[in-house]
Parts: C-alpha cells; structure tokens; sequence
C-alpha cells in the first residue's frame, strides 16, 4: 500500500461518545450552560479528537512554493519573493514569526518547490518536488506522481509531529502568484465561475484581476481536472505548497493530531485533502474568514466555520497561528473552570 | 472640581498623526500592505493612545453588584449567586480566571453591592455603594449620589492602574439580573422599543423573556431617565457594577491607558462613559461580540467593530481577556516584522 493509500486508511472519525461526555463536564461547570460558545465547541472536538486536555508542542509549517502561472502577471510581487520571505522566515523576521512566538508554537519552513537552490540551511526542511510548477494556463502544474509526491512529503511530516508530541498543529503558505491555483481548486471541485472565487491576492488593480479569472478560467478548459480525483485536480491546476498541505492535513488525520488550518491557500488544500476522505474534517479547525472572497464557498464545501474574522490575508500561516491561541484558551476553560459542586454555586432553575 | 469633572477635562483624543506614523511603519513591514487587518487597526490605536509598542501589566477588573429587579424573576440564576462566584473568584475557579491567566492578565474583584458582607478578603477590593440596587421597575435603582460614587470608584481604580504600570485594562461584570438594567440603558440612551435589545441573559425562557422585556419597558415609564444627562440614566435604571465599569472607562482615558470592553454589561458601561465624553471612545476595544441582541445597537452606537465573535455570553470580563491577546498579538507583529529593506525583499508593484 502507498504512504497516502495507508494514511487513508488509517482516518477514523472521532468519537461522539466521548464529545457528549466532554460536554456533560462542561455543563457542570459554573457558568451558564453554552455560555462560552465556540470555545466549547473547540474543546470538545479537540478532545474527542485526541483524548488529551493539554498541548505538549504546537508547530505551524509554512509551506512554499513557486508557480509557473506568475509569469501571466496575477501577482502584486515578483516572482523572486518567495524566496526572499523563505529566507526571512528562517530569520524569524515575518509576520508568521512574529504570531507563531505570541502563540507559543514553533514554526518549521518547507521547502516543496522554491524556485532557487538554498542548500543545507539551519531550520528549512527540504521537500523539494520541482523548481515551480509549469503555468497551469498552458497546461497541467505538475504530474500525477509530483501531486502524489506532495502529498507524501506532507504524510510524512505529520508521522513526525505524532512522534514527537506535538498536539496541534497549523497550516501555512508561501509561494507567489498561489491564490490563482488555491482559486482554480475550489472552482474544480464545486462547478462555479472562477469569477465567484477569484480576488486581489496581495492587491492586483482591476485589470489585473480581470485577466486572473481569465487565466484561472482557460486553466480549467485546457485541464480539465476530474474533481471525482482529487490528485487530479492537484495536479493539473494546484500548487507544490497546497499539495503539502494537503498531505499534512491527511496525515494529521490518520495520526489524530488536530489541525488549524489557515486562509484561503491552506483551505485549497484542506479541500483536497478532504475530498480525499470525508473524515479528514473531523480534525480540522478553520482559523479564520480571509479576505479572499472564494474562501467562504471553499468553508462551506468543508463544512467548517472560521473562528475569527480580522479582515487578514497573509497567509504564511499566520491566522493558524491566532486560531491556536483560542485552541488554547478553550482547553485552558475546560481544565480550570471548578463545577458547581467544587465551587458551591447555586445552578440556575433552567440548567 | 469633583474627581468626575477632574477625569472628564483630562481626557484627550488620540494623535491622529501618529496614527498615521505607526501605518506608515506597518506599511514597510515584510508582508502586503494592509494584509494584516484589524492587527494594524488594533496596532495603530494602541500606540496611537499610549506612546507604547508593548504592554508591561494587564488587569481585568472584575465589578460585583446585586440588583433589586432580580425579584421580578428576570433571571435563571438565584440572586445569591452573585455572592457564592465572587467567591469563585477570589477562588480561582470562574471563567474569568482560566482566560484570565491564558491572556497572562491579573483579574482583580470589585465589589460595588453585593448583598451580602464579604468581610475582608484576599484579592477583594471593597467599594461597596450599597447591598444591591433598589428595584428598577418601581422606582429609581439607585440616587445621583450612588451613581456618583460608583464612577468615582472607577476613576480611582484607573489612577491606581497608571500608578502601577498597568498599560492595558480589561472590564468585566458578575450581577444576578444585570442584563435587564443593561438593555434599559441602551434603550433609554437610543430610544428604541425595549423588546428589540432584551434577551435571555444566562438562559430564560420564552414567558421570562416577555415578562422582562415588560419590566424594562415600566423601568423606563416610571423612571424617565434624560438620556441627555448619563448620570440621570446609570442612576436610575443601571447598576452599582456597570457605574464601575463606566468610571473605570472614563478614568483609564483620562490616564492614557487602552481599554478592552467586554460584552453586553461593559459596553452599557462604557455607553454611558462615551455620552460623558466622546472621546473615551478613542481609547476602547470591543473585545467580542456577544449574543445579547441589544449589543449591536450599543456597538453601533459607539462606533465600535467588535473583535471577536465566539457566541459567548458568560461576562466576568470573559471576551476582554481574550480581546488582550489580540492586542499582545497586533504590538508583537508591530515590533517584530521586519521591513522590506531590512529584510532584503522586493516591494510589490502597488506598494
């Protein structure tokens, strides 16, 4: 069996037993019932997912990527900035650094397919499938064996992370131009107009974002990715990073470690990697709406709903590294808050 | 000059040109401009408000008041559950304390008029106005003097806080039946129809709610507070805890000290410290939004965007502790992304 066959194989759905007896402790907690919201809802799933009520370590993996279809003009930045911010974030000088140290967690860069050879670097994982996918404008991004190869390398890194105690982890992304295939992702699985998903990436004009529907629409046309074959759709109009990802989320589902998945790019993936198996979702937390507008089908399509809304669209990772703070804080209410009995409080006539 | 009319001179508004300075600066940093949101808001703001990039102390204050409409039955909570979770507090053991200690911020309890004499207490700071309000419904809650002295209460506490190096303050609030007194307020200072901003406070039902929506309505009949004078409104229809919150609003922006409202009872607070002076509002973050229906109608009404929306409705100061972490994480992206310059990376072409 291959390394994504077994991952596959190996995800379960977590526990509903074990969610209602989660909330049956919280419900005797001293607070009026449900009256923490989403931070019941956090604590719950996490612990059906893991059957633990602390975090040992939380790593957030920053994934990047180049990709051929900048050279079509959809980005705001040269294609040189992928690894230029590769190397920042090895010099803990970007925005995910910077959230990744506020919330606690570690933060370990991917190289899946930069378009430069950076060598043996201190704290860069080499992952590396291709220099960029080809445009996939003109053809498809990647073969069937890279996706498949994306996907493993992901696998991979979760069996790591289950192997040395850490309990959550987050999603993130580099990798210029990559709202184009992230968009084109979400337009293959769901049949919509790419003018329904597409945006401003990290702030194209008008004609810029014109000419991107137009390009991400023609990418379909020429591909024609399969979305009944979610490597398929991987391979013809996605991305090294997303493939990545999406590996990561499937292995953290067969491992049973929680993810935070970020924006619009780490959902492109979170989308793939739960085509894939349904259950993959049971183990996913969006962190946050992103400003790209495609990101709010590709929540509905996964089921999800965000935890925050702060107007972001970094990406690198940088709302997973928020959304594992209220991981935290939920699990934190759950271990700490005394219940009615060991506190002495009155219950209220309708609890 | 009274130790109200003293805070009330002092409050200034923020510099708007070093507002525009700490944008100037983001909009260098190693990211597209703009991409981190409401952190750069929040960032701006901060920095705007006190001169700082970091924050040395934080404390949520807890306010404690007991309130005479409970015996209308306005509540699913016994009135002595007031007394019985300020001792939870002063335990350890409430929501408030386990968010409280995730933020790394101090909760601090205030007793404003619960019914009942704690005694000396570790932790508690007495400022006790009274043993609970008298009952809205049929007359005023408190007198002037009462309202007086709770904001003067508020405004003491917040000198203390700039005293001890405090640079950022949360609110919170623990009163059996403090919702109704709440939703009066909001009506009375917005003149809407009672029924549009009263809700199931810790979870009445559907008869509780049309007999409290009744109560507020003959509240404000019988009361008439001047909408025109916030004194008239907090004395008779309000609450011993929520004149807290409203001086210390108006004391931390007569000091320079930020402050992160939490839900529904803080925000009634801090709408009568915003008529007192338009200018406290410089100095406010709303924290989350809660699921109290009147609460965007208050926000509204102060211009305010909350920061959160989790489906909370539990108080204490709650949503404030977790709006902290927000504003830690929006001074750590500050200082810590590095500019385009600094970290060697190319601009985007509509930067």
């Amino acid at each position: 069996m291959s390394t994504l066959q077994s991952a596959l194989a190996r995800i379960k759905p977590v526990s509903v037993s074990r969610m209602q007896e989660v909330q049956a402790h919280i419900d005797c907690q001293t607070k009026p019932q449900g009256s923490l919201g989403r931070l019941e809802e956090i604590a719950r799933r996490y612990v059906a997912a893991t059957g633990r009520k602390d975090i040992r370590k939380k790593t957030v993996f920053t994934f990047a990527g180049d990709h051929g279809v900048a050279e079509e003009g959809v980005s705001a930045f040269p294609r040189e900035v992928t690894t230029q911010m590769v190397l920042n974030f090895l010099a803990g000088g970007a925005g995910i650094n910077a959230l990744a140290r506020h919330a606690g967690a570690e933060v370990l860069v991917v190289d899946m397919g930069v378009d430069h050879d950076f060598g043996p670097l201190e704290g860069l994982l080499d992952r590396k499938v291709g220099h960029g996918t080809a445009n996939l404008a003109e053809g498809p991004a990647m073969s069937r064996q890279q996706a498949l190869q994306c996907l493993e390398a992901g696998i991979e890194l979760a069996a790591v992370c289950a192997k040395q105690g850490v309990d959550l982890v987050g999603t993130g992304d580099m990798g210029i131009a990559n709202t184009t295939p992230s968009a084109a992702i979400v337009a293959a699985f769901t049949g919509v107009d790419p003018a329904r998903v597409t945006f401003r990436g990290t702030g194209i004009d008008d004609t810029a974002l014109a000419h991107k529907i137009e390009v991400i629409t023609r990418s379909l046309q020429i591909n024609r990715p399969d979305p009944r074959d979610p490597v398929d759709v991987l391979g013809k109009v996605g991305g090294f990073e997303i493939g990545g990802i999406a590996g990561l989320i499937i292995g953290c589902a067969a491992e049973g470690i929680p993810v935070v998945v970020d924006g619009f790019i780490s959902t492109a993936g979170a989308l793939i990697a739960s085509e894939l198996h349904p259950h993959v979702r049971d183990y996913l937390f969006s962190a946050h709406r992103s400003v790209e507008i495609g990101h709010t089908l590709m929540l509905e399509h996964l089921g999800l709903e965000p935890l925050l809304d702060l107007q972001m669209r970094l990406g690198e990772g940088t709302g997973a590294a928020l959304g594992m703070t209220l991981v935290e804080a939920a699990l934190r209410a759950l271990r700490e808050i005394k219940t009615f009995a060991e506190a002495g409080v009155s219950e209220g006539t309708d609890q």
